[in-house]
């Protein structure tokens, strides 16, 4: 197999570039068989490819002088900044010349701009994003959580279908659970969404379906992949996110209460900090946009060099596995 | 002002009738200006009432032989289970011997009662479950969370001006705060439903809209009504319970982990589960199905004396401020 070329916007994100080069450095360093392209400032860029003693061979610099920034609108964004780190390194994707584009930039410009720019697969009706969520023994897939609403039936099938084998191939899940987010556990149970792509979703014989699941199943490790439609993934994801924090924040103020909870503190903590970062997981990558051309993932603004180094990985292991070939495979056998 | 009449169903909750007995003879301790309609097992009810110094002229058996079960089928189960608990309960709401009902019993079938037996009040066109849930520092109302999905802009609408009256009359919040339930904070985001709903609510003027709410801020307290619709409130509600019920599990299984750890829980476990526990809320009554010519509250399955004894009071302050009343009034005035 030829050489993997990995595109990385090292713009757009809060930490500036340098944990970027770091994360690259390091996946680099693991993995022999890949090449990075980075887009961004030139200068700072090369400082940095010396800092991490970076083989420069392996990695190219595409010049940028644009940024999409977190207050840009995103479709206007994509399409105003050419010169932008994230226009420039789907460019990219989009001329074959990366399989893949790594971004912690503009969310909503990421989802644009995989849609516009890189294109979607044969046969893909609709792009989900598909974060990971922690559980408590393992992760599910939540698909779709990206901007596009209002999906149909037939959409939230090819998610059920994009999911499970993104899911066996990246994940190594044999065989993946393939729940849908329901307000009941009964076929006759939801809205009218979920109602009609029930029966869709047990007449596909390509993927393990297993039925409703409700939310508050979701930590128990009960799918493997939650298909529901963005709205609703995209305000789970976020509650998820808020939840979690608050309820950390308020186990941290419990801890700092008084001098006794001080002491119990000083006895607990690299426990309870080591069970808290297991919901922060760093190490899975981010969220793949899917059913593009190529792949898009979305990594968090905040991303540090171990985020970076895991989408690189998970780039490389869904260009490896052909991902994208078995979506487009599916699509063309299959019912959807 | 006459005595206030509630009907509580005695059956269908997990944990039998005592603790219901119980947090009646609290609550009747408490305000002298209640009387109850209990429904249930009269043998039973007639020793608790002894056993609990229950003043006989303040509460009324009515027997039922029948108990709608978890497993019931809710609309089939208030159709044919004439003598149960549930539906002796509402009966006395709907013949208006009682101005409101609580139970602890099968969700879809109180949901299913409240708008088939107890009926709609004038005006309303749907009967939003909305219950209080636990933020930083104070709780919102989630309304719409109950089985009734797939709602139209205008009963959006309606709920945000009855979840707005319920917090004002209630909790006595001064000019509630109403936001949307979205994915995104500006006014063009959203689904199909959000984004025709969210100029409808700019338009009312008896309720301080505040704009869309992204899920990652409910915890910080953003609003005092939340608005949306069924599905995605019943999801958030789910995953709220399933999400803390996992930190509360992990934060419990790294305390237990070692000596260490355990020398240290002594040390902070009772603030810690004074912290926990204000997410358990349950001073603070049920959850009221708002609309209804009565009110219906939900209480937990589970619940406690604490629970009933609370429910009690948020139905004779719902009674006392007339708030159907004023539903009715803003639906009869306002746009919706």
């Amino acid at each position: 197999m030829d050489k993997i070329t990995i595109a990385v916007d090292t713009m757009g994100g809060d930490n500036g570039c340098e944990y970027i080069m770091q994360g690259i450095s390091e996946a680099l360093g693991k993995f022999d068989d890949i090449n990075v392209l980075v887009t961004g400032n030139k200068e700072e860029l090369s400082l940095l490819i010396t800092k991490y003693n970076i083989d420069n061979s392996r990695i190219n610099i595409i010049h940028a002088d644009e940024v999409i920034t977190c207050h840009d609108a995103p479709v206007d964004a994509i399409r105003k900044k050419k010169n932008s780190s994230l226009v420039l390194a789907l460019n990219e994707v989009k001329e074959g010349r990366a399989q893949a584009c790594i971004s912690s930039g503009n969310s909503g410009a990421i989802l644009a701009g995989g849609q516009f720019i890189v294109g979607r697969a044969k046969g893909v009706k609709r792009t989900p994003l598909a974060p990971l969520i922690p559980t408590k023994t393992s992760s599910s897939l939540l698909i779709d959580c990206g901007a596009n609403v209002d999906a149909k039936p037939e959409n939230l099938v090819q998610f059920a279908k994009m999911g499970s084998i993104y899911m066996e191939n990246i994940e190594g899940v044999k065989n993946p659970r393939v729940g849908i987010i329901n307000i009941g556990t009964e076929d006759e149970k939801g809205n009218a969404l979920v109602k009609a792509t029930i029966p869709l979703l047990h007449e596909c014989k390509d993927i393990n379906f297993v039925g409703s699941i409700e939310s508050r199943e979701i930590p128990n490790d009960v799918a493997d992949v939650l298909v529901c439609e963005a709205f609703v993934g995209n305000v789970l994801l976020k509650f998820y996110e808020g939840v979690g924090k608050m309820f950390l924040g308020e186990v941290k103020g419990t801890l700092k209460k008084s001098i006794k909870t001080k002491l119990g503190a000083a006895l607990i903590y690299k426990d309870l900090k080591k069970c808290f970062k297991r919901f922060m997981a760093d190490d899975k990558g981010g969220a793949p946009l899917l059913g593009l051309k190529g792949l898009v993932v979305k990594i968090h603004g905040n991303s540090k060099n171990r985020e970076v180094s895991s989408a690189l990985e998970q780039c490389r292991t869904f260009i490896i596995h052909d991902v994208n070939k078995k979506i487009i495979q599916a699509f063309e056998n299959g019912e959807a």
